[in-house]
């Protein structure tokens, strides 16, 4: 039984999503590890891990559906209490969750076809966002 | 430590919830650990994974919170992307989530006595959907 | 490889959330695993974890947002199963999900600097709450 290790960077845009599905897969491989899972955690209370069919429509979409849950164009308790805008960033990431855990067979991840890795940040800033892997598992 | 790997396979309905908390404890005494953990994942964009009281009213209650999130009556970017009207069900599965894990004490899932694990298949056409588990763990 | 379980308790008031960071790294620290992860889970089928800034403007932001998704002043199916009046509690804790998998590294929980592991009592009754926790890992 085997633990490999990694981070990953990424440079986002305000309020945007991105697939992570390929370097994530690339850190499987890297790890030599055949039959486990893999741990992914979003660090950071703005940023969150989900998994999506990565197209156009539905990043906007999953966004619209935001917007219902914290909504842009009401007051938060958080704006009074740091002074800053960005209430509705926390609440969606709580809501949608920093952790994710996918199983991994034959040395690949089970995601379906159409299933990517999407990392958000929710923020109304640009931010380096951080993902953090653990791979687990027998080689 | 030892680890397990599984593959469940559940013909759905259109927008329904499945108990499969008994093949997913099955699968756990099959894999004689009696200290660790199951990692669980529902494979596909269109379906998703939690745990609930599973009874018919908070089935219900379940999709209506669903219509909130995202309604059926709204247009979606992802329509046009694939000429096709499911983009309520790919936003529902992000937001409730693909992964869940869950520990194992004395060989067995450390639920609540109301808690069963539901799976959800969000998508507006009846469906096989697969969920995929590893134990791990200590016999 | 080492595996390490607990079990924390937490008395808490009705639809109101806690900061359960100190107790679990504490866990983490008597577990003596240095490369790994914490498995965390709530039990029952209306409490949850997510990370979040706890700060009390947030705290009220998250209820808020609880209220979009499954407000308190509509009825429930659930209320007519079982004739109790907690169908959104149900509801919410669902959504928000019950397991959340922090990696561990250098025997720190991997958290950003303002993200903390909450614990979300969503009944509308004081409860007092369990969290299991699973540490994996290489001390």
């Amino acid at each position: 039984m085997r633990i490999y290790g990694f981070q990953l960077s990424f440079r986002m845009d305000a309020e945007t999503s991105a697939d992570i599905t390929t370097p994530v897969q690339d850190q499987v491989r890297a790890s030599g590890i055949h039959e486990g899972f893999v741990v992914l955690f979003a660090q950071g209370s703005t940023c969150a891990l989900s998994t999506m069919e990565f197209e156009p429509g539905l990043r906007k979409d999953l966004f619209s559906a935001m917007e219902r849950i914290a909504p842009s164009d009401i007051d938060y308790a958080h704006h009074r209490t740091w002074n800053d805008g960005n209430g509705r960033s926390h609440v969606r990431a709580t809501v949608v969750g920093p952790s994710l855990t996918i199983p991994i067979t034959k040395g690949r991840l089970d995601l379906g076809t159409w299933q990517q890795i999407v990392l958000f940040n929710f923020d109304i800033h640009a931010r380096e966002r951080v993902v953090i892997g653990k791979v687990f598992g027998e080689p």
